[in-house]
């Protein structure tokens, strides 16, 4: 089987995601140099910060080149190797692009899975992966959650949110989602535990504000933002005195026409309160992954943390499972199989 | 002399602030409680915060009530005291209203000026009142600014902005300042002593972005924001990975119409660089002041930090004292001199 389908972007997107934008190409795989190993990849990945790339923005991550492929995490297992801590048939995480075999320099955006995980190798680009560690951390770490405080978290039926807000109540939070739809709201409450819901569908910012303070009477301590937009205005106007605000992601934003912006009314709320927003990318963590791995093996196991992948058959679907992301349609981290796992892990 | 005049808001601005906004009154000096002093004020300062509380906006402070006098500021000496550690003729700052006579409760909010200090009477409400404390806890404790870094502050020309500039040289930082004029931006380099001034009259969010970038080749190290809207925006697309935020004021944000906002473009890059955006208010940390006050005055003495005072006479002027400060049109600190100091402090 010659070649090396990977996913590449073929015209810039200006507003929303369409397949024109991508093509399924055969490109070479390049020599091993020393130090580098060659992977077939099981899954890969879909990340909402990738749409960030693909348009012509230099002042945030380096755009995508035209004709180059996607980024994307995989997990896959090693085919050949010139570095001497991996062996044919070592299991990989890596981050590269979205193709079916990729050469990789082992370090910290390429490690071997942890060789006692009993979870099944999807996890890996998922719960164990940016997803999970992503939620870990960007709770833990930047939102500092305090037992018997209030948490709201956006996004909260997405892959990040929903794991964000099952983390805050193993620390003791009470959490509050906001999502769309009520299939979505629903699956926060009955799947993933969440204290309550918003529903953000055919409200506006007004709407949005007054359903927050109705959930949280006496304001919100951690607001967890995976959206942007009016859900981040909103949340701002309902913090309470020194709140803290992780901002993980904006996806509201992605889809942007390039030189529209987003039109805020309360941050003014962040010194009136003295908040602290803050940003974060789960990789500056990386020396605490495995640990952080450890310990969410550990609550799935025991049954307190549930996670969920939507997983699309083949590299041929990732334009269509990318859209999903966008538009909402999908349930979990959103995953292509690019080809199947040869055997258990 | 009977009655004390007062500054009361008659109505409530919705855009830029009007005389009719305002009135004089005589008010009734209530009767002191026990552990209560009243005191003649001399010097009381308009802070540009109290414009938020003029409106009906009640999701940050509470709304100044329409009769009700304004917050202010104040320096002066004590007539009578029903408390134990005050004695007529004591010297104080106090926060209270815009008026001739004050009834205070000591503590976090009404203290003695220090008996050594060698400053004139109005510094205490300017240079080591609240505008020289914001900028010296806002400027170390939540910028925390190394020798070094790069420190961009807007509203530099004026009574805060021209304060963390220096502060920010005396540590080792190279300093670029924001300002609206050519006599503000003069002033920012030729008396402040920063290393640049942007002026951002007749500068779009663009154009900003790009002087910035041109002043700051390197990035933004830390960003202190008197102002907002599209300073704020275009320093946010500026920033170095890691860079902080300190969010003072958003003076631009203050004669917004209700219910108008203020359009951001570049919130993603909290994200991308993960940067951490933090508003404070000075008087948390009261518990530091006069440590804080001796440090500023040392400064001053030893010729290493310049203030100014834009001093206007007469409680009548408060009015028109007050939109200077919206307008640009003053130069320092704004206080009105209510009455003349009965001697040197």
């Amino acid at each position: 089987m010659p070649g090396n389908k990977t996913l590449v972007l073929v015209s810039r997107p200006n507003g929303p995601l369409a397949p024109d934008h991508f093509a399924i190409v055969d490109k070479e795989i390049p020599a091993l140099a020393e130090g580098q190993i060659k992977v077939r990849n099981f899954y890969a990945s879909l990340d909402p910060g990738i749409r960030k790339t693909l348009g012509e923005d230099k002042s945030y991550w380096q755009p995508t080149p035209l004709g180059a492929a996607l980024t994307a995490n995989t997990v896959g297992r090693v085919l050949e190797s010139r570095h001497a801590g991996f062996q044919p048939g070592d299991l990989v995480f890596g981050t590269g692009a979205m193709q079916e075999i990729s050469v990789y320099t082992p370090g910290k955006m390429c490690w071997k899975l942890p060789p006692d995980s009993r979870l099944p190798l999807s996890a890996h680009v998922s719960i164990l992966g940016g997803t999970g560690l992503t939620a870990y951390f960007g709770l833990l770490d930047v939102g500092k959650p305090q037992a018997g405080e209030t948490v709201l978290v956006s996004g909260a039926a997405g892959a990040v949110g929903s794991i964000v807000g099952q983390i805050a109540k193993i620390k003791g939070c009470r959490v509050i989602g906001i999502a769309g739809g009520p299939e979505k709201t629903r699956r926060v409450v009955e799947k993933y535990g969440f204290d309550g819901v918003i529903d953000y569908r055919g409200k506006s910012r007004e709407d949005l504000q007054a359903a927050i303070a109705e959930l949280c009477p006496d304001g919100v301590d951690l607001y967890f933002d995976n959206i942007g937009g009016i859900q981040l205005d909103a949340a701002l106007s309902q913090m309470k005195w020194r709140g803290r605000v992780a901002v993980c992601g904006l996806i509201s934003e992605y889809e942007r026409t390039e030189g529209s912006g987003q039109i805020m009314h309360n941050l003014f709320s962040i010194v009136a309160k003295t908040l602290r927003v803050e940003g974060f990318l789960s990789f500056v963590y990386h020396q605490q992954f495995r640990e952080a791995q450890r310990e969410l093996e550990q609550w799935i196991l025991e049954g307190r943390l549930v996670y969920d992948d939507y997983i699309r058959e083949g590299i041929e679907s990732a334009p269509e499972a990318f859209m999903a992301l966008f538009s909402g349609a999908n349930n979990g981290k959103v995953m292509v199989r690019i080809a199947a796992p040869d055997d258990a892990i």
